[in-house]
């Protein structure tokens, strides 16, 4: 990455005074919000709103022009109409602005008077050299500091969003505004770091907020949605290079990978129609993690975060176990198993022993690591802790299995020692993925605990499986 | 069927008369869960507690054998060692009792001595002729009356159960137990008729149920999991049957169908390896809607519960509309409409027309059924509602869409109206499926309002499609 890209994306990230262009008095107005956002999210900078008519807002006075301000401006968000945009990118310039965030649409993805207007801009700019540009189409960047404080630049109104180690690219502006409230409201323990609407990338693009987000020690998780690819070399590069670092994993949705898809993306962010079968040969040689759809991208991404929070190292054979009180939880997960690719092994001899130990002689344990405790249990002349105790030590002590899966059944009246998963999970640093069944509340408290102890828990065996492929990094 | 089975589960479901067959006056023995659950699901028949060593319990005496009962029993359920049920048996078809379910394990799925038991009973019972059994190793029967009264025979705590046109077979206790308390509590207004825990199916089997919910006509949906088809063409016949009738769906959750999950399987219900070849088939043959987890089982067997509440007819071409605010939703949604079969449709040109009143001229909408609102929205004369309103009515108003999908953004600041939703799917009566995000707690209450206008929800893209997929019915 070039010294110089990288200190753009640094600069627009963490600008020390920033213009809103096309600030608005009225409440219901993104340019008003945009101004409102970046004072609640703690942006630490000036704040300078801009719109001819003047005005003011939370306190601010409105200039009539950029070049109105005296003092340095870093960046602009530009909230104008398209056809306006041109000129204010000519005062920006001459204001000495480096960096513009353009959530502006009527691009490419309006056909030709959108081509004209990105030729024009280009010229303006001497193609990007004047000053760095993100979207347009989009709805801006969002850094999260752990002290606290940001930066967020979306025209939509947004909850604090919590600092952790997630980083996004999107093309899609929903990822940076409607989506991010459903996550950050939905999953109140899931943090990020950044968060880059990237929109029609008509300068800066995917791979430059990907080299920056490689680099960055505080990202470990880097979520992509992405409708075409800019530079297919490169990114397959990055990627290849991301799947050696034990710190980083990249999770992509990519949409468009269908005719009827690509027709939705051209309306969208005016993605020209790709060779779809050369897009997936791309993505397979990236080796990134695939997902289909934004729920599953940021459930993956969420199961990674809490890994690299645990501090626990990635598996890399795929040798798992499942340990259930459901015969039916057990066929069903081992069916998934396998068609994800996972790997159920023979338990050791020592393993085996201690889990003979506490099954009935009539229906003894399997010999490879699916373990349906129900027998032991019905049988037990310790209770249900106390034989889950024994099976899951016995279990991850096994040197050849790599990491637990295991059904949690939860009621008031048949509760389930959390304590156990907690305890093993800090005593072995194996991975332990739980599926919670019972009653709605219990489970929902079970997972609010074990999501704060860094532990994945899913309402499906299909989630739960599907996660657990996800962490297996055969080339750490 | 034969008359001689229909009434045997006739009998089974509806006994006016119960033995409990190794009942216990400890309150956390299954023997005593068994008898408090009969009482607390308001069943209306006698209830004959037995156990040699007598008591009582919840105001009822134990009789010591079911010898010893002086009036008629119906059913019998068994919850006794499994090494003394064929002196149980003996007894049972002495005292004339028709029908037994046996929740013991320890049979087909422990080997030989199982294997063995298995043959005695056969010899005893005369092959099944003088008395029917369910299970062994299952959690027995339940069935749920309009009118609050029930049957619920498992040997867990479970909480109400809401009447329904839900009926379920499955070959996993866990199913009639855990996993029903665990539906019951999450989608409090899921409604079921009966519930089959079917286990080693000794006698009675998938067949023998399947008939018999299909005659029943407060039966819509039938929800199968299965570790082995008893009698493949049969099972095939059934479900092309039900294929044309417009008031029954069947979904299957089919267990074993990799070597491992055969592997779990056969230490679970002691289901013979199958060629898995054959029984992928046999699945397809069947064109059953397959799902691959308990989660999906439901949450299909949910949705098409209610489509028949809401007596609005099944799609049979596929040709659907997605509605959006968001570009990249559109694009995705696009892509797994594709991968599910679905198709959007070219739209007519009346509803062209009126679609291009909305938008602004420099972002026309797309000739295709595919609506992304924000251009229109951004451009609007008239609120957001009022945009939503115009073109649902157009794309509902079009015949060729046979029905709609929606994204539904909900927060304080940006609530959505739900009315519009309810009056169109009341109006048009074409189903509308909708894909939640937002705040969580705005979106849980959507949700939960939807749901009781039978209006589907979800929270992933990927699971809208697919639910929608699987409600086209091409054979109707």
């Amino acid at each position: 990455m070039s010294d110089s890209k990288r200190d753009s994306i640094d600069l627009l990230f963490n600008p020390k005074s920033v213009a809103i262009i096309g600030a608005s008095t009225n409440p219901i107005k993104g340019g008003n919000r945009i101004l409102k956002n970046l004072i609640e999210h703690k942006f630490r900078g000036n704040i300078y709103p801009i719109n001819p008519k003047g005005g003011d807002a939370y306190g601010i006075k409105f200039q009539k022009s950029v070049l109105d301000v005296e003092e340095d401006i870093d960046v602009g968000i530009v909230f104008v109409p398209n056809r306006i945009i041109p000129a204010v990118i000519q005062e920006c310039i001459q204001k000495g602005i480096k960096g513009l965030i353009i959530e502006a649409a009527g691009f490419e993805e309006v056909g030709d008077m959108g081509l004209e207007l990105r030729d024009k801009i280009a010229e303006i700019t001497d193609n990007f050299e004047k000053i760095k540009i993100v979207g347009p189409n989009c709805t801006g960047l969002t850094r999260v500091d752990p002290n606290g404080n940001g930066f967020y630049s979306a025209f939509i109104v947004q909850n604090p969003v919590k600092s952790g180690n997630i980083a996004v690219i999107s093309q899609s502006g929903m990822v940076n505004g409607g989506y991010l409230i459903h996550l950050c409201t939905t999953f109140p323990q899931m943090g990020f770091r950044y968060v880059a609407s990237i929109g029609n990338k008509m300068d800066l693009n995917e791979i430059d907020f990907l080299e920056y987000y490689i680099n960055d020690n505080g990202v470990n998780v880097i979520a992509l949605y992405l409708e075409s690819f800019q530079e297919p070399r490169k990114f397959i590069e990055l990627c290849r290079k991301v799947e050696k670092l034990s710190n980083k994993s990249i999770i992509l949705l990519r949409g468009g990978l269908t005719n009827q898809g690509q027709n939705a993306s051209t309306s969208h962010t005016g993605a020209i129609a790709e060779n779809i079968r050369l897009s997936q040969a791309l993505i397979n040689q990236s080796k990134v993690i695939k997902v289909d759809d934004f729920f599953n991208l940021f459930q993956v991404s969420r199961t990674h975060s809490m890994m690299y929070d645990s501090k626990i190292k990635f598996p890399r054979s795929g040798n798992v176990a499942f340990v259930t009180v459901s015969g039916g939880a057990g066929t069903v997960t081992a069916d998934l198993i396998h068609n994800y690719g996972l790997k159920l092994p023979e338990l050791s001899q020592e393993c085996y022993k201690r889990l003979e130990e506490i099954f009935p002689t009539w229906m003894p344990p399997n010999k490879f690591s699916l373990v349906d405790l129900w027998p032991a249990i019905e049988n037990a002349k310790v209770d249900s802790d106390g034989i889950h105790r024994i099976a899951l030590d016995a279990l991850l002590k096994d040197e050849n299995i790599e990491g637990l899966m295991i059904s949690i059944f939860f009621t008031e009246d048949f509760p389930f020692s959390i304590d156990i998963i907690e305890e093993f999970h800090q005593k072995y640093r194996k991975p332990i993925f739980c599926w919670l069944f019972g009653e709605n509340e219990c489970i929902s408290e079970v997972s609010h605990r074990l999501t704060k102890n860094k532990i994945p828990s899913f309402y499906s065996l299909d989630a739960m499986v599907k996660n657990f492929s996800s962490i297996v990094r055969k080339e750490l």
